[in-house]
């Protein structure tokens, strides 16, 4: 495995120059493009890891999935899928006319909407702290902390996140007051993280839930499939459904660079390459991903099961 | 498993009720609303049927599978997905809003757009003959003719698919002739077939586009992995989404009241339901696969296997 | 024109049940469905009224005229048509989608989006005190007062112009503060006028922006002129093109049931009758105007001149 | 008066270079860009002529004024307006979004939404040979013929307004025959006519509609008053409410570079100029016009009278 992984290392790195580093906020944009980290962990106990796995790096729109599951785990799963919905969107992760035209909730929870949505459920049970502290657990990153400078940068540039929020309270979705759902939406966006700590992260779920270190369940089996299949359908923002064509893995990306990959009841992948395609993802992580599916039958409806020799 | 079908199927017939026959089109509109039928073929040689298994019914929007497979298979991967998308698009399924404000691709093969340019992209190799016998052998009937009736009813109400592929054309995405392109894929909207048709076209894509009876491949084995994705994320109209997080199973559904659902590697489902939910899915058969896929572990990310015992 | 005044005023009353009194914020929803006033002036010194034409009632969005005099006033054409546009929009006053998915300017400056603009360019200008000065001085009345409670209701009910001025902020339309402008606005829209001080500043529009009192210009000539047409194609929310059809009078409604209107040259009307149509519209006030029109030939385009025999 | 035209022909003339000769039709992109002609006509008889304002061009988009004069006169305006509305839309002239969105009327008859209602209302009464006879009578112009390569033309490139009209079609709206109004309506947008030709039409209209040659009436008053408002707040495209606000006319405008304006009671203007702005409108035209306006106090709300002298 190491060889194919070697493979598709080389060829994320190539297409780094296509990309670009995220710059409508200031802070995201002072990321070194060149950035390129992997790390893949089996459920049998096998590491892999390459380049900038260790560096922190904010984790951006991957926290939705962390919010989602803990709003599940505490709102209960009826209360949550009331206010926002489960269908991919065909539309970019902050957009405003799905949510006005239709008059009614947010697409899915991976989204800005939906993820505002989801903060605004978390808020009556849950300060930004005990979210960081739910965070170092399923990521079993003792050391996640909130970004300061990314976090000020973001409030500083969030009135399209706020616009969103308050037509969502104009339409009664989001209750618990917007500046408070904001800024823990947004504090959340602000945690460091490393791909090992994402890699961790899908081990949990390719796990279903249950901390491969000590196997205590850390998150209910029902959520972890809920979680899975919203990522595979509604993860790589409007990329989605293409992105489950060719790389077929539930995932979730963040504007910071970070890409998560579950490969069912096998590893979990954890990758941070801040150069981002035209649809917000990784490139060079899109590309990793691609060809490693490819080499190594990753795929959820590939013939044959991954091979970890 | 028989024990558990019988049940589910209960479950199915209970919600029959809080449907309606599809009437947009006056021919389908004759269809017995309480008519119910499944077969489910196993790969292992189990064959399971109840009810209306043998009735036939017109295709309708499964027909849009067997398109896609034939259209990549003799167009090629790259031409077919330079004319349509893979994003799911959370539109109904003949929205042609989508469509005209995006100015580019239909969004998927799953929705009339994106079926009617596939149906173009077919029309100078195959007559609609071709692809009725390409259809007899995906599944596995020789019986399947067109539904002259219900044909013509649907080309006397054809003003909204002709809307949108006029604009297709004016897009240049529909090349070969709007009424060319629209009449093959209305002839293959009116296949008639049974639930049990379905279960063998569904068990050869199980079984990765090889048949299960002579083990011959009829689809390659990447064209097969595309259509079973893009099932999984398009296949049920605007419920996709949920019914993915519901269910989990690569299925597709047709306003006729057909509904095909994929347990890779394991089996293949067929169901008749005419009674169809708000979004135009099979309201018994979406509840069948959804007691189906709890009770048996069917869901793709569930923790254990298909239990065929 | 007395006779004729009488039966548009009777035609009036007969429609008032059939609207509603406006509820969105609930102040607004304790208005006196039944009231109805009106107030003509004409340049040659004739005054008409009849019913509640001295009972105060808040200005809600004929303010709109009055910043958007102001703002050219002291912005200059060039400035405020380069934030907002002059187009109608045929969408309801309080829309989104058009705002985002064109991403650029507001439509004109009647719908909210367009008036929340205007509000922020007088900010760095003008207090509300100035603007309130600036308003009794236009409409000659030296008793308007903000109404506090009414104000107050708005604020707690603003979370869609809240929506609309930040993502007006994110596209850079807004610059001068989201909660400076939505308080001027929203204080804008809560000054108590009566049908009165509307047909006074109708007057004077009327008059080509100078006072008929005491023939000083408080308008310039063009900015009148494009207050005019501006208030012809878009002052009935999302039925001006009717209304110009029908009436054919400059004309803007407010949901707080005030609606003025221009007879070019000849004369002014406030009219007050807050039960109001499905547009927002006072229903009473456009069937007395309609009727006006028609037995007086003030439509613009009428074969013949205002009758005031 | 004949120094003010000259010197806003002058000013026409120099923006011709900014725009270009519509292309979307082959035959339309053979005009002759540098083309210029005006002819204005006034009620007390002066006629002024500049350029080539006896060159023929097909009217286009000016022949909806038409088929709504005639619609409205032979259907009735409530037939008319039951199934086409009256409001600017603020789109372009062929958008599809706004009439799928709203799933009800087109906007209004100046766009090709309305423009195929009224031509599908006037399939049971008129021939084409009826509407051109119709058309000479209000152009006072018997040499309008229809160019049969220009209709040939737009017939090949009519996927577009195809498109448009079966949705109408889908939705009850088009009721006679997709084909057969579409037929018409091209036929008569492929009418030549001259800038006097549409000096003529705008003079009858300036006249309320009865004939400046014999005084016979050819449309009734209330009618004329219609189409002049509809002109006024819908007749440049989605640059009709800017113009209303430089120019102050009912105005409209044609792809093919004619442009017809009425002055109320004085006169009727009609011009030749291929170049077009990105709007679709004549771009040396509403030079011409906005300059003359300017100078001659031609606008609906200047303060004084056109002045002929």
């Amino acid at each position: 495995m190491a060889g194919k992984m070697n493979e598709a290392f080389i060829a994320g790195r190539e297409v780094i120059e296509q990309g670009e580093v995220a710059t409508y906020i200031p802070e995201l944009g002072k990321a070194n493009k060149n950035d390129l980290g992997i790390c893949i962990k089996t459920l049998d106990g096998k590491v892999f890891t390459e380049g900038d796995y260790q560096k922190r790096f904010t984790i951006q729109s991957i926290s939705k999935v962390i919010s989602l599951s803990a709003a599940i785990q505490i709102c209960g799963y009826d209360k949550v899928f009331s206010k926002v919905g489960m269908e991919p969107s065909g539309e970019s992760f902050n957009s405003l006319v799905e949510l006005d035209l239709r008059k009614n909730l947010p697409f899915n929870p991976m989204i800005n909407s939906g993820a505002l949505t989801t903060a605004s459920l978390l808020v009556p049970y849950m300060t930004f702290e005990d979210m960081l502290d739910y965070t170092k657990k399923v990521c079993m990153d003792e050391d996640i902390t909130m970004n300061d400078e990314v976090y000020r940068s973001e409030m500083k540039n969030s009135s399209r996140n706020r616009a969103i929020a308050y037509l969502l309270e104009s339409k009664g979705i989001i209750e618990n007051g917007v500046d408070r759902s904001l800024m823990l939406y947004t504090k959340m966006c602000s945690m460091s993280v490393t791909a090992e700590s994402l890699a961790n992260f899908a081990l949990l779920l390719a796990n279903d839930g249950v901390s491969p270190v000590d196997n205590k369940r850390l998150i209910d089996s029902r959520n972890v499939q809920v979680l899975k299949t919203i990522m595979l359908t509604c993860g790589m923002y409007d990329g989605s459904g293409e992105f489950a064509v060719k790389v077929g893995l539930p995932s979730k990306s963040g504007v910071g660079g970070g890409l998560m990959s579950v490969c069912d009841k096998e590893a979990g992948i954890g990758i941070y390459g801040p150069s981002l395609d035209g649809k917000g993802n990784s490139i060079a992580g899109c590309k990793i991903l691609e060809v490693l599916s490819n080499k190594m039958d990753l795929h959820l409806f590939s013939r044959t099961k991954m091979d970890t020799e």
